[in-house]
């Protein structure tokens, strides 16, 4: 008895956090390591469906994962990097778009669902989600590597009305139809943008934004997250992700987070408890 | 943060009956010492709050307390009882109402709302709510005792549309708008059949209903409560409780329990643990 | 068959009055004689019903009456006043809350309902609607008397959508669930004010607001109600009455009244013939 | 003051119809008399007015008028009569429609907007109303000449969801578009009927139903209305309109009245006072 | 088969069309030849019923026809003109308002609902649609000659709601209910713009606006229009007509059409194909 | 102009049609050539968009094409076929998965799209949507090989609701969230059933069903298409399409149809022409 009397004690812990986001949008980028491990990806999930059923409304956008270079690998494609992004030809497109939309995608369904949430997997073109255009990167051809032309939130906004939870693979269509492999970060903070979404938070395989002593920031306003930039403190794949998350907060998103998807329960550590896990980037801190 | 991390874990033990009581009603006879004791009135007001954001819908009926005999001792009315049922007359039926309706009603209306929730307090009168008629018990004049002739459960529907938390005193009007004192039990187990609640919950200041062997008995069948009292196991004031649990399971709410409001967060022990408190009324065990 | 045309012929001098607060709402402080002569207190409830039944949606504020003191006399209490305003303790606030919500405000709600309206009772706790403060009054210490720090009208929405008709106590709460008790009028206008009221109606024992001959004055605009109290025409209880009044106009109530509750039908007479009875107050005659 | 006073008790009177009738739909056959005499057209639509307003829904069927016969007089149209039925060729059905939909109703509708209401005026082929079918007499060409096939009550509930107050004129149309000319009367009911109202109202010139003495009959069951036709009690054009009225109670129609359109305010006396007018058909007295 | 195939690629160059136009409103002067002519009338009404299923809300207002004259000489009534307008005296007013609402008006309503629409016809006093002024033209008595002093769509919004599609007589009603004989285009045009109408199409006896070599212009801005006029080259009965569209543009209509209404299918075609017929009037061509 | 009024001619030939089918739910089984040839995938992309637009609603499930058999053939994986069916191992599920969900899906997403309609695309996870079970063969393992279990339109009826057009991929998913590959038929018609659809179209690559001289049957009832399965005059893959008719049409769906999809707009046809194409099961010809 005592056992449970002490779970429900904790229990109330969450509750100031329940209220707070009660009803509220929050955008998840679901990645990296957290995407490949059997245990945190089912911690993921339940960490979803927890979330709905306490009154938050997360809508998830996944990334790709090893299984993109693997197929490749198994057909014996050859990718070529411009600043860490895939040149992508016709044929590539066609394994991005089919491990992404027809295999990642729905085993995140698959799992959401299993747990006893009702979750509805999306590509970019589905209702007309995520218009693309093609990356512009100058003096290179990046093939059907693509950037956020526009986010048509309509068919969000349908399937959160009855409870559906949406998780949208990162590919974009143009008006012809033609498929475009888009940075997940990014729709991410689009698709928060144009939810006005409470938060943003992208899981990463690092512990958060460290500062020059390697000491982990818990938190930002946007003019020290460019600082950290200008001061070249923030450096490699962070600065993107930093850039990502001051836009959001820019466009109306509350609060922006980069979070350490290596830890269980990353995603509700950071939504139910003060001290959060990784580094939150705000108006104010 | 591993303390936070079995925070998490521990929320996530609640999940499946979250998800089993979502949108469901659980009406809760709230009396005895949890509704005296400092303590257990906060934890219980937190209780409901919390049933409220997970999106089940609580419906409280209280009863009254040492306050109405205090304020009666006071006036120095005495009071007559018949089978433990307070004789009650004019006077003393105001006092009653006064009590029941605008003190201790709106205490526990200030300490939900205190506590996160929007609470609105409901005499029997308020809506035509509850339709008394004078109880007749052979050979006694009782007063104004009454007993439950109709519900009309329109104004609590109104309510739990717009997401408040229905608190109610156990006074009945009739026709002629006269108010009747009716035992809270009672009401709450008319109230939990016109609503078709999932739960009624009696809050009681004993472990529940206990065996021969004065061991307490987890779950009960309709012919199995049955038998207790015609084996004159249940004895004293353990009979009408058991007989209004009963009478709510035919009616058709779902589970009926008896259990001991003296343990702390006993209503959310019994909702969110396998083994519950006290004793369960249902057509199966 | 006469008597009965005759009959018909009065409903349709209604008939202008009724479209003109078609679905408008109509704010009653219900105090003074009017709630404790008997012949009085039943025409005002069928007053209620009528106006409801023809499309206006009262909404009612009861004051305090002699009971609060009859009761605070039994115990013993004994209460100093400064400027007429009951210095409230603790045990005070006990017995005013009890009072006001538990045996008027049901009383009330009774009567309406016994003449075939639905009418709920409500606190100020109930839905978080009045939410007060302590009143400050330059060097003394008043206790547990209240200021309308903020009305939340959701309840009242939610009730009259229904159509129900909502009976309020003055009595407030501030965070922690402390009572206050307010003065009916100021809820009245305040709550007039956050519903954007057609009219305010305060029920007195006087004829209305005289000149300095004595004579009823039928209206005034601001600047004429201003100059009575500046000009000391107007004194006593009057001038907060006044205030109360502009007060409301200057918050987008269309007309406040202040009329004679001791006439039978004081309310629909009000509202219903061109002469009125009383004063009334607006941005123009 | 005092007269003011007694207006409104009288007012009071009126309540417990008002209550009676709330949200019930009443359909009036309005014709005779109170269809050309300026006065009772005044009272007629303003009666209809004040329904509107205390919350009951009427619905107006109108007849013709000696307008229908005026206009054909003009144009040199005699009529031919079978059992005091215009045999209507199709010059004729011309003008009846001309006459009752685009003049008749039309000031009908005029009068009551007048008023204050909103009214709709609505021929049998708007919206489907009224699908006709050729009246068969026994031997006899009664040309467009029609009967009711069926009632598409659609355009109504629209029309009744937004306070319009429809009126209709007795004129339907077959499958072809072809327009027959209907007696006001079996509209009028099988309008009634298709409601499920709660009333139908024959307004007529006589002073109800008389029984062999000539003394109104003021209540009618089923079977003494039966009676009356099988033992010739009843004659004339008494008949049709007795059977009209049977059959609307026989069809769900709480009560049938046929009353004297020929008083002033006929229709509230009818619905506002317990007497009434004229002679009541129900399934009891 | 081959035939049925070219049949379906037929309807796929509507489908343009019908996406443009899904959901918007489109009102139509209708009159003039397509009024009289048997197979024009048919062809009429088809054209409304499809446009309506495929999604396209059609109003239609239509002018009056030789059936008023005709039925006027047979009165032996002779009629008075000024500028083309029928000086209307109190019994003309009659006989136009009951051939226009109860003869010309129900047809077309029979018509459409044949063809499988559902059909409303309305004068301009139902629900208060169009509310008239006396036409003052200087030194010339025109009695119930009228203009548009207001137009209250809700009627018209209620009905398209519901799917019924709207056909208005040109009668308007004065507070007084008196009524008031409109220029149908003048009608149409108000409604137009009163209901942010995407198009306002004007059928006539003529090819559209001629320049003044007497070719078809197809489209005009609203300053090439304006020239037409000051330089003469529109004449006669387009100038109304002109101003009458520029006017709607002015307003809110997107695009107003002169349209030749004596062309089978002439709405059709203006409103499925990019050639249209007749003349359009916008802010661009 | 004369050839627009030839086109506006031929657009009336499909109103019968449209009214038939209005607001009515048509499935789609959509496979074969149809699925492959670049000009009739556009022509389909099209016939798909102009019955939404004309108030049809479309739900199209397509089957796996020749892009299956092409990864798994680069991939270097043999398949075993029993009875036509491909035994499925994991890795080759992975594949299927992919092609149906990440490409053929996304495809016909994105064809729609552009051309204007609204699609969303669907593998049976999502929301629930197709619960499989693993499908026995005597004696043989199939693999990943599933049936359907049960439907869950709900996802399907919110998208709907909100003018999307589902467009489902075969793949169900079971409580585990394992996948399994459907036959894409039966799907098509456990869908049309749980949708009350009113017809179920299964395009295919021949004419239809023959009868013994090899003529194509237009119509057949149950009882007729019963025969030709016992008759063994329907062979082959004919049997189970068959079947799957007369499942669907057993549980409700109106008419099961057989029809050639390498006809272009074989399905408008179809839909629009009384001739049909292909073969049609209802329970009456």
């Amino acid at each position: 008895m005592q056992k449970n009397i002490e779970k429900i004690r904790t229990l109330f812990e969450s509750l100031p956090y329940i209220r707070k986001f009660f009803n509220k949008t929050v955008v998840i980028k679901y990645g990296g390591h957290a995407m490949i491990d059997d245990s945190l990806k089912k911690s993921f999930a339940r960490d979803i469906v927890l979330m709905k059923y306490v009154g938050i409304n997360p809508v998830i956008v996944h990334g790709g994962g090893p299984q993109i270079g693997g197929l490749l690998a198994r057909l014996g494609k050859e990718s070529r990097f411009v600043k860490v992004i895939r040149v992508t030809d016709n044929e590539t497109m066609d394994v991005v778009e089919m491990v992404l939309v027809g295999k990642i995608n729905k085993e995140i369904v698959g799992l959401i669902n299993h747990f006893g949430g009702k979750a509805v997997g999306l590509g970019g073109k589905d209702g007309g989600l995520i218009k693309a255009r093609r990356l512009k990167i100058k003096g290179e051809e990046m093939g059907y590597v693509g950037d956020v032309e526009a986010i048509d939130p309509g068919v969000l906004a349908v399937l959160e009305e009855s409870d559906f939870i949406p998780v949208i693979a990162p590919v974009g269509g143009d008006e012809e139809g033609t498929s475009f492999n888009i940075n997940a970060d990014t729709v991410a903070g689009k698709i928060a943008a144009a939810l006005n979404a409470e938060k943003l938070i992208l899981l990463t395989d690092v512990a958060g934004v460290l500062d020059k002593d390697k000491k982990l920031i818990s938190s930002l306003t946007l003019s020290e997250a460019r600082a950290l930039i200008t001061k070249k403190i923030a450096v490699g794949g962070m600065i993107p992700k930093l850039q990502c998350c001051m836009e959001a907060v820019v466009s109306g998103v509350k609060r922006a987070h980069i979070i350490d998807g290596r830890v269980e329960h990353a995603v509700l550590l950071e939504v139910f408890t003060d001290a959060g896990v990784g580094t939150a980037i705000g108006l104010k801190k």
